[in-house]
């Protein structure tokens, strides 16, 4: 299957070193110069424990980019997906399937703007990774992927292939047959998460042994959970904040990738697509969801006060 | 007029100091135990621009003071004020009057615990000072005061007489008609500056140049509106907004005093006097006051994260 991974940092890195090694035909896109270079110069690095493989990857920029390829694995951060996918439409044909994997809510809608509904594949992993340096990226860890096809009759069937391959390079993929539902169970708990720990500059386990992180965290469920609803996704709320205390326990050192942006790097974040697009939904629907406003509003007021870029 | 300043930080020494050049028997009262020992070794020096002063002025821990008096001019920390009060209740006799000169909100209810209503005077002033060390108090800028007996058949001939003292020393004093709704003002807008540039570790300046500072900042004073209606107080919010707009134009430069309690020193901060009272009388009338609640709960996080003492 030829792939093209759109978005080659932590993630797409990831996937592409272990869909390649599995046989497939994949090439790598980014923008990063320095990762592009090493790419090219010294192969791709994957740390993994104690071991470091080398694998020899076509990288590429958008705009070198024009062979058509089956499947597009979108791995960008969320505000440059519509950028991306503009970019690289010389090689996404009338079959190309394009294979949404980030992080947030709402890329179905940007999904829409460049490629045709019948060709979408929804997806949610969690499967982690990071960047050491460019050109060296970081396993460590086990996850799953979710994938299902936003027209089932006409894309299901590829997308079942797609899990396949994905199975055949140790991915632990599934058909889903609500993905919607992952999708935002995942962003709910980013939701609480990301921004109460980049407004407090506090990692995941100090936020939450806090006697007023309940009260925060509970109130961004229920508005995560009354808007999931009206866009037809039923969640139920009290599994919900069950779903995010537990996790919480479980990585409680954590400094979420929110922090790492806006605190540690000064980059631009995400919660446009994550508290920002509940609050975004929420006034369209007339459901009140002040608190994922606020947050949002201090989070974008942070970033101009860091002047992020 | 004997007069016991309670509370001789900034705010107090610089009452204490021109109320004693204006001849009047001052004593302070704090539990600073450097500050107190600076001032009775040295003196209470005042620094005004290039020149200081220095007083010789007594100072007290609350525990030492036994004499009656005429008035109490409460300038402690929120938080302390009923502290206070009770500590220094054998100075308050049956016709001692209680001066509320703290920021914040909700001060009365604490009063009434320990002193007569027909007692009590509430106010706010807008003059302003610092501690340059223990011992060292800054002035410089001007200002007003503005006080009011609560019971007004007993307590205004007192007031009044309060307020030709306070202007023989210079304090620009005068009696108000509705010191409540200059208290809710003057709240207001520390509710609207202090917890923001607190929690987005900002000066006013950088917190209202961002593009989201306007819904918060616009929030919060509807919601310190519809609360203050409750309570009596009358606000027109078109004015307010502008007030607050105004008012941060000026101090543009400026960390208000949550931000240096919180960031600066690591210390509690009078958010329950501020938003958090206003979040706190919204649930009882059952007025939404999402913005005032949540930043609330984020401040007291943070000094929970921050192990504030």
């Amino acid at each position: 299957m030829k792939i093209a991974i759109a978005g080659a940092g932590a993630m797409g890195c990831r996937f592409g070193y272990m869909l390649t090694k599995a046989g497939q035909d994949v090439v790598l896109i980014d923008e990063w110069p320095a990762h592009i270079e090493a790419i090219r110069t010294n192969g791709l690095q994957v740390v993994d424990g104690d071991t470091t493989d080398t694998l020899q990857i076509p990288i590429y920029r958008p705009e070198e980019v024009h062979e058509e390829v089956d499947v597009v694995i979108a791995f960008t951060k969320s505000m440059k997906l519509g950028e991306m996918l503009e970019k690289i439409k010389a090689i996404i044909h009338e079959d190309t399937k394009v294979v949404c994997l980030l992080n947030g809510l709402g890329h179905e809608y940007t999904m829409e703007k460049y490629v045709p509904r019948k060709n979408i594949i929804m997806g949610v992993t969690i499967w982690t990774a990071g960047i050491n340096a460019p050109g060296v990226a970081r396993l460590g860890g086990t996850g799953t992927v979710e994938i299902q096809a936003v027209e089932e009759a006409s894309g299901r069937a590829i997308a079942e292939e797609l899990v396949a391959v994905m199975n055949q390079a140790g991915l632990n993929a599934s058909y889903s047959e609500d993905v919607l539902f992952s999708i935002w169970r995942k962003a709910c708990v980013n939701g609480t998460m990301n921004a109460t720990c980049a407004i407090l500059d506090a990692n995941i386990g100090e936020v939450f042994d806090t006697t007023t992180a309940e009260a925060v965290v509970d109130q961004i469920i229920h508005e995560f959970v009354e808007v999931a609803h009206h866009e037809g996704v039923k969640i139920d709320e009290a599994e919900m904040k069950n779903y995010v205390y537990t996790a919480s326990n479980k990585v409680r050192a954590h400094y979420p990738s929110m922090h790492q942006d806006l605190m540690q790097n000064h980059r631009f974040t995400e919660i446009d697509y994550l508290n920002g697009f509940v609050a975004k939904r929420g006034l369209e629907y007339g459901i009140p969801t002040p608190y994922c406003a606020m947050i949002t509003q201090l989070i974008h007021a942070k970033e101009q006060i860091l002047k992020v870029q």
